[in-house]
């Protein structure tokens, strides 16, 4: 071996070398959040190993450098060299950036990973991030989200009118025009105000982040489809200056193990779900109900006036709402028919267990 | 920089040293079937990035170095270190390699890599490649697969009873058993036969690799869903011999870079195919069609049987068939739920343009 001196490049062990890099990642997702929060020690632990452990990134969970709603400034303000979030985070930053994780009545989570690596999403996305000093890849895809828990049942639109219901960012705009009364409340908050009825109403993510958070014990109707979040996807930002500083190998490997990420973390969601949903039907008597077409088509009447508005108001919007609108013209009409004919045939075959 | 000799390590460039290793990949992809291809492609582009040109993988199509169907034996041999094919054409070798790929009325493209991925499939499904000398993993996905190009429409049962078709694997053996002529042909024997007349139908994989090999021009009922094959996946497979030889960094390297080709090639599905379609319906007059009732109940009762019959002949199949069977008892409902009924919803809010 050569160079094993204190500076000097070494394969700590893989059989490679190359320079030292230290990196420190802010991520929003705290380990409770076990399949996001996984995302960031996988892409620790592939960048060591691909780079014979010179190339280190510590992960610091929300609230240890910056709080997880501030993860993008940590990373423009070089606090962290990447920080892992979702973009709709930063729309007070730019409201496109809402596009890089998920609009209401958006792609599917395939869609969005499609629309982001393959249909030109990602490069209007990073024109937008560039602004700020910051190259992003997609890492986590929660899959399709959930539409939350209600104290009661929600029929109509005359059920949501004063309904006081947490849900933040562009969801929580439609739900305001549909009549509800919008709460943001972060993660630790939610519980406690559902619990001593200061709201009706919240949504998280999905059945098995969700069951963590034990919303079952206080509501027990789990409504789907969380039609504001169908393919949420989050983001590895990266300071562009600490990415131009790395030795180009070790952008690819930090490239490639962001693509191997977002494909596991939806796999994991994927598995998880299911067995969560059964969990909390079978032993916590939680009632399954899919939102009615009177809300479902005021949402969507809603959620497309909402963009257009956003659009009008903001030419790079525009630009980045056409590309989402052209890919969705022709992406829905062809997931409704093929797979669409094979899922509604087959996959009523198999009842809940 | 230490160690410029002619055979010692060094960085070609990419700022980073390791071993010179130079692999041989055989694919059984041809270069027009461009996305699958381009899987192979891009594994030699992100494996000599990450490693500083170190590490190559030079790419061999059918016929250069083994035919199309056997990549699998070229690997075993040694003729080559890894190549890249779907496990459902070795099922002489083994029938519970299917599992590797997809069965009839088995996981849609998310499911499948979640089972391989998360699901304990990879593991079941490498113990039977090791008895071959190989070790796999997942690296393309061709997204749910269509039902293929038909001369005449076809309404029910009666309908295929002598129909001459082309449709391999397992596919074949349950078409067969619906009364269909069962033919085996390879890719480039597919569209004379349909032009003369010798088979009145062939399945292929979808509309954008299919509008390559021209079958609209000879048949113009074009069916959905490709019940047989509803989430594809291919594999590299590596020889477990030249796995063991690499430094632990270049195996991480490969096996990363698998696992980002898995998802750019699902979403570059899901990118061309619905264009491709829309061509097919507008410029070249192909009518769709979806599969009547009668055709889908009886394939899906012949498909379990199937499966049924293989799992009582065979312990190893039986393993990996209730892994299956187990993912799949909550992969559906769910799916069919959540997801489905934002799909059912949504997707037909945009037609066909």
């Amino acid at each position: 071996a050569c160079g094993s001196g204190e500076d000097t490049p070494d394969a700590v062990d893989g059989g490679v070398s190359g320079p030292r890099v230290e990196w420190r990642l802010a991520t929003s997702y705290p380990p409770s959040v076990d399949i996001l929060y996984g995302a960031t020690d996988r892409l620790a632990e592939q960048v060591s190993a691909a780079t014979g452990g010179n190339f280190t990134i510590r992960v610091y969970a929300p609230g240890e450098i910056v709080p997880a709603l501030q993860v993008m400034d940590s990373v423009m303000q070089g606090t962290t060299q990447c920080g892992f979030s979702p973009g709709y985070y930063y729309t007070g930053k730019h409201p496109a950036l809402a596009f890089d994780t998920t609009v209401p009545f958006g792609f599917d989570p395939r869609q969005q990973v499609s629309w982001l690596t393959r249909g030109g999403g990602l490069e209007l996305i990073n024109s937008i991030y560039a602004d700020f000093g910051i190259i992003s890849f997609p890492m986590g895809n929660t899959a399709g989200q959930m539409g939350g828990w209600f104290r009661e049942p929600v029929e109509g639109l005359s059920d949501l009118t004063g309904l006081r219901m947490r849900i933040p960012g562009i969801g929580g705009e439609i739900m305001s025009r549909l009549g509800v009364t919008v709460q943001v409340l972060g993660a630790p908050e939610i519980y406690p105000a559902l619990e001593r009825g200061a709201i009706d109403a919240t949504e998280w993510v999905g059945p098995h982040d969700d069951e963590k958070l034990g919303f079952h014990q206080v509501a027990k109707h789990y409504y789907y489809p969380g039609w504001w979040e169908p393919g949420s996807t989050a983001s590895l930002m990266i300071s562009r200056e600490a990415w131009d500083e790395l030795p180009t190998a070790y952008q690819e490997i930090l490239k490639t193990a962001c693509g191997d990420i977002l494909s596991w973390t939806l796999a994991g969601y994927d598995e998880a779900n299911p067995a969560a949903l059964q969990r909390l039907i079978q032993n916590h008597g939680v009632t399954l109900h899919e939102f009615s077409s009177e809300i479902m088509e005021a949402a969507w009447r809603e959620s497309n006036a909402y963009l257009e508005e956003q659009a009008a108001a903001d030419p790079v919007f525009r630009t980045v709402f056409e590309s989402f609108s052209a890919f969705r013209n022709q992406a829905f009409p062809y997931s409704a028919g093929n797979e669409g004919s094979y899922a509604r045939f087959t996959f009523p075959k198999i009842e809940t267990g």
